[in-house]
């Protein structure tokens, strides 16, 4: 199965395959350009940096290299290397004087968004940059419904906090309707979600 | 005296017990500890979050992943994999509602601090965070002569677009004392490195 991936890499590799087996498959299925949120949110930023609307980057996936050969006249190759779990979230950047901190997330679910889509570390690391004055929250999309939100930090706080109460192990997406912000997948950009981070701004200034 | 480091390593230093003997032999003893730029100031990092002051990472070693072996009943390993050239600079994060972005570079000159430590893409990169109101900067390390500088992003761009006119391919250390603020090595946190952005900030407000 050859993969190709935003950046312009692209390889056949056998073993991937089921890796992204379902994206593969999501991809057939679902949405006419058939991105996952990863690639729509990429295209976007890559949109609102070349706008100067906007400096934000996903972050790279954390490694830890173990054995790296060094051939004479080619570049390194690592040899032996493990995925470690990332401190933070994966999106942060700078919009307008803001400093901006969110996770992306997507369910094929059409009514409930499980909590268990995040870990700990993470809400500690929303909490912490809210906290020094970032703009904090989850892009979500449900994947079958085609819907996407922009759902502020303190939503997520809420239900996560919450379900050590009531045990509920997920968020309605009614509550998610009530709390966030909707946005349309476009062009130019894919997915204009900086327009909602403005609305979190305003909102948070009428507070 | 045995030092653990919160990350796992650990060594000895036999020296380490004279620390608060005086000022001078502090400087010259914390010179034995014998860490690089990059871990000062990841365990500043760690005592900046732990104490709620900024939220500041280093950013993970982009990494173009090419094979991975998916072994039964145990994690999956990187077998093939290549360092990719970063699109930005090492670290970034958040402190007292300012984004901050910020490039770490040691030299062991005793005067000049060469331009050739940059590339092009983070004095690109650095450019647009500060259009967008970021606090960009490049914590530069003199490491004979023991010495630490917050220089402005400023100075790095005005030396960086000279180099085209006067061809000079380095910044000579009295334009760095001139232009920029020097912070000293010191314990909790390692690198008082806020402090100068905090001294960023005001100067930039005055303007």
């Amino acid at each position: 199965m050859k993969i190709n991936y935003p950046d312009g890499r692209s390889f056949n590799n056998p073993s991937h395959s089921s890796l992204h087996a379902s994206s593969a498959k999501k991809k057939l299925i679902f949405g006419d350009r058939g991105m996952t949120l990863e690639e729509e949110i990429n295209e976007s930023n890559k949109y609102y940096r070349s706008h100067d609307i906007a400096v934000i980057y996903k972050k790279p996936t954390p490694i830890q290299i173990v054995k790296v050969d060094y051939p004479k006249r080619s570049r390194a190759v690592i040899k032996e290397a493990y995925f470690r779990q990332a401190s933070t979230t994966d999106y942060n950047g700078v919009y307008n004087g803001y400093y901006v901190d969110f996770e992306a997330k997507e369910t094929k679910n059409k009514n409930i968004f499980p909590l268990k889509n995040f870990h700990q570390h993470q809400i500690d690391h929303l909490r912490m940059c809210q906290k020094q004055g970032g703009i904090c929250f989850v892009i979500i999309k449900y994947v079958t419904l085609k819907r996407y939100f922009v759902m502020p930090a303190d939503t997520l706080f809420l239900h996560w906090d919450a379900q050590k109460h009531d045990g509920a192990k997920s968020i309605q997406l009614q509550d998610i309707i009530d709390s966030s912000i909707e946005i349309k997948a476009n062009y130019d950009p894919t997915l204009p979600y900086v327009d909602a981070i403005q609305q979190l701004i305003e909102s948070g200034k009428e507070k």
